[in-house]
């Protein structure tokens, strides 16, 4: 089987859903890594936008290879990601290219707007997935993914349908994690936690709801035609 | 695995969720049935309540047979019911008596009254199951069932989590509902459709959602300690 | 056409719903009003429930004449009206004695307690009004009543589905309200307003929202076999 | 009267909300059509646009003869309608042609995009309808039309607030429906079941709900200025 | 400033508000504690109700040492309490007991139950505090307090509308769990975690939404004379 | 402390929140408005929008006098505002201007499209606040305002989280709102009421619910980094 993780920068993955992931990779699936953005705008510790998407690119790619996984970098500008033509189907291009039973996405109700917008246009562009004359550089694919959303940023406003038990795979997910070394300085505006705190307190917290130490939470699309398959979870 | 479906009259098992019992019934499990009333009030055909619930209960024992299922009978009034100490002690009773791994019952937000008190007072019992202080008759049980809505009365107000594909199976859903002979004539007041048109336009609508001919829909119950297993869906 | 309006307390009805019932009194329609209280205890005014009840079922009267109504008091206490064998038995009998085509009563989400036991015991109710077995007194009745909530108290947690145009009867409407007139003098506890200025501000609010100048809001309540009709709103 | 059912591809109408159209013609009204599309590329049975949109317009050109319809044809690509200010132009030019009482539109929560973004854009725009200055090349109405949304895709998180009584247009709705041959092979990939399957199960299903054989259920929008009158509905 | 919490049982208030408790001391208010049952069934550690329940108590006096809160025991039934004239009115008279300037109540949709009926019934009881009429055994009081709910059990279904932080009183709060000694064993049923770990991983949870260590999250109640005034929150 | 408003149009600030506005002056805390558009199209008293805007931003500044307040206009089309790279930059300057602690916006639920947009973009920016690498013309600023929304058009589909008491405000607000003349001939066609009743009977609603005579209801922006303080709230 492949699996899909959608994000907008580089870390959402490892935050939010790399447990579930390294989950499917131990069942022997494939795993796929898509960012809308390389994270270049967002970040007061760089000079210039290139500088810093290159750096968390390479960090990306290093988390990737502690999940096993290939990355698809799509970069457009974050902190103001929009939902645009361009977007669409870059998005198609990376659905189509992962070839994936399972995709896992931002919540578009998040209230952090890259995530949201990321969040939106997947679920804008199943319909787009079989169709040949759709605008885009990947052949058509004729699978019917399953879309979960995962977690919004600390958890504001989201209410799980369902929790993934992730527990085993913790300190992996952790390793992965911390390859975003970039990200564990430059938060004091606005973060009080260091994103270590943030994805350990919310999988604690996921995990207490579910009965167990640690676990990320996702809530299902619904769409006619794609209706979420709850079996395919790990 | 045990799997009990909780309903309020004769017939709501067979019209609302019947076509899951069979699948898990395909599947190798014990299905077990509790109705919190026997109708015995809510008809016109019948002179006296008893005469009512003596042969509803007939007609439940007949669709139970082609269910492979055992019943419970609680024998409250029906168009009426309540949440009380009485009406509690007796759904602790059948949960322990079935020792379910899945419960299926009412949805605690169907218009149709008798249905939502049902499915409250599931929810609200989950909690007493393991104790042994609890006023009950039967001795507490260790399991924490999954437990899942079914549709609400011509689905109204009800949005889908989660569908069942229960094709294979439908032809046998409609024989057990046709047991039902005495809920077939007298509906003329507020019900412009007989039982198996209702039971087979619910279903074929969920199918068309779901992807698949005929299906039935399930909302679940998310509360700490029972979080439901959508992997226990047949 | 029959209409019956149902409070929980005496001023409940010329509060909420009076303008909707002078537009069905003006086309012809028979009204009705039951109260499933008399409002003999949430009062500070009088030393014993008996005076309050006397009182207030007195001024009541007077509304309803200048309304043209009849009314049927039901006579439980109020600030602590219970979901009962009781109540609902009332309210079935009351609903039988109008035979109405529509009812308005209560919104079930009424933050205030025995207005929302009201609202939610009438949309309990509503599958029991054809039933000859059912616990009444009153002989079963073969209408498909539609039920419309008017406003919650102060309008709070309350969104309209529609709205009537009151304001050619809103003078009328002032003239029964003003019958209440032991609900003067007493809310100086937790009531910032008399409730003629409650009404008239709550009225101007909906006619803004309606493109009039004074209106009533109303929500409709959705079940099976008594889907509401919004063409029987005047 | 005049009604203008708005729609994101050629078939919508016809799916959705045809037989409510047919009870207006019925009784004597102008009915017009808007398409914000011509499903020039969501389809995988033509080799290239233009060809499927002239198919697919000549297909909707035949049904509307069978609704006694109107039709415009807005042009736009879809699966990726976007909402910007040429597509705002284009629907206040439909509107405005259309001068209608009544607005059908997709509900803005459809999970299938075009239909949301064609829901959204309509919702959006009505406060420009009798503007002189807005961007627009039809001059400004007077009217304040009544905005209902008709049914999502298969019905998916739609949960109506009123039904329209299509039981005697039926057999009509249908033969226009038919007329969208090309719409009835290539479906293969996401769709279980063909079009006239689709529409047949949803409004039998809304007939359910709402007491009689087939239906169709709406959802008002409700804005400052534009309240939605439920007694237009036919 | 008074400020009363109630709770369904002993180690409600210590698990979900205690730190909101801690900081009102700090400040200088009164506190008042309020239980509608003293837990002696929902326990399988014992072999009688009076047994636990004289434990339990003796728990929570202490617990109330390190608050410095004064404690009152409705002592109904746990695991089956229900909303009826004797449990308002118990409830009525610990309101009137305390009377508090600010109530923190369990929410009404927590999906445990007896947290779920408390929370009711304090909801419903709200417009009786001032009667001089009610069935009360304590004298009315003029106040008109704030009423906020505390968090569900594990956080479940529960989104806050305001946090406090909590941060420099945890060490304290956890002291005074500490003392709920009993209920440190027994939860091996449906618990997965112990009490302070539970209560620990969703203060975090709270704080990181919050942006410090720990905090507690509400919800507030919106009804017309009893408008929440978030200011009083410490 | 600064406190920002945020509006669609001229004439909104005075219209929605003018009041909170002037309890903050009364505080002593500084005053900042900035609007999206000059309102240069949705209005039919002139022939061109040049003069429209002047006319408007002209009695904006004379209603801001009344305020004692700074304006910034940034000039975008009105009946037609969309959320693109070019408004949020000026919203983010907006922001960045005003280095507010506090800001008030339009609700993004609004059914009314321009203050619709205006909302969500400003909630989008919130984390683009402290970035210096964000396409802005305007330093970054490292305060972490709250942001509270402000009440839809006449009220439609908006619930308030919170009120503030504008009574003693409300002759001055009133003087502001007065000094938009434009606003008060042409609104004839959508409009029933003119913009001094609008305002006032949408005041004296919320002071019904909130429990004095004049009010003006917020909801709250919940976000990670900026949860709101409800106590910055005059």
């Amino acid at each position: 089987m492949n699996v899909l993780a959608i994000g907008a920068h580089p870390d959402d993955i490892e935050v939010y859903c790399a447990g579930t992931l390294l989950k499917y990779k131990q069942q022997g699936h494939n795993i796929f890594i898509a960012l809308t953005t390389s994270g270049n705008i967002g970040s007061n510790e760089y000079e210039n936008r290139e500088a810093i998407a290159a750096q968390r690119e390479q960090e990306q790619l290093e988390a990737a290879k502690v999940l096993g996984a290939e990355v698809r970098f799509l970069r457009f500008d974050d902190q103001g990601l929009q939902d645009t033509p361009e977007t669409r189907r870059a998005v198609i291009n990376a659905i189509r290219w992962a070839n994936p039973d399972v995709i896992l996405a931002h919540y578009p109700e998040d209230p952090s707007t890259d995530h949201a917008v990321t969040g939106r246009i997947v679920s804008e562009v199943m319909l787009s997935i079989p169709g040949k004359l759709i605008p885009a550089d990947e052949p058509p694919i004729s699978k019917n993914p399953s879309l979960f959303y995962y977690t919004s940023a600390a958890g504001v406003g989201f209410l799980p349908d369902v929790y993934v038990d992730t527990t085993d795979v913790f300190p992996l997910k952790k390793e992965a994690l911390a390859k975003h070394t970039s990200q564990f300085n430059w938060m004091d505006v606005y973060q009080s936690h260091n994103l270590l705190n943030i994805m350990e307190i919310n999988d604690k917290f996921r995990g207490l709801q579910a009965g167990c130490e640690y676990a990320e939470g996702f809530r299902a699309f619904r769409i006619h035609g794609y209706m979420p398959n709850f079996k395919l979870l790990p």
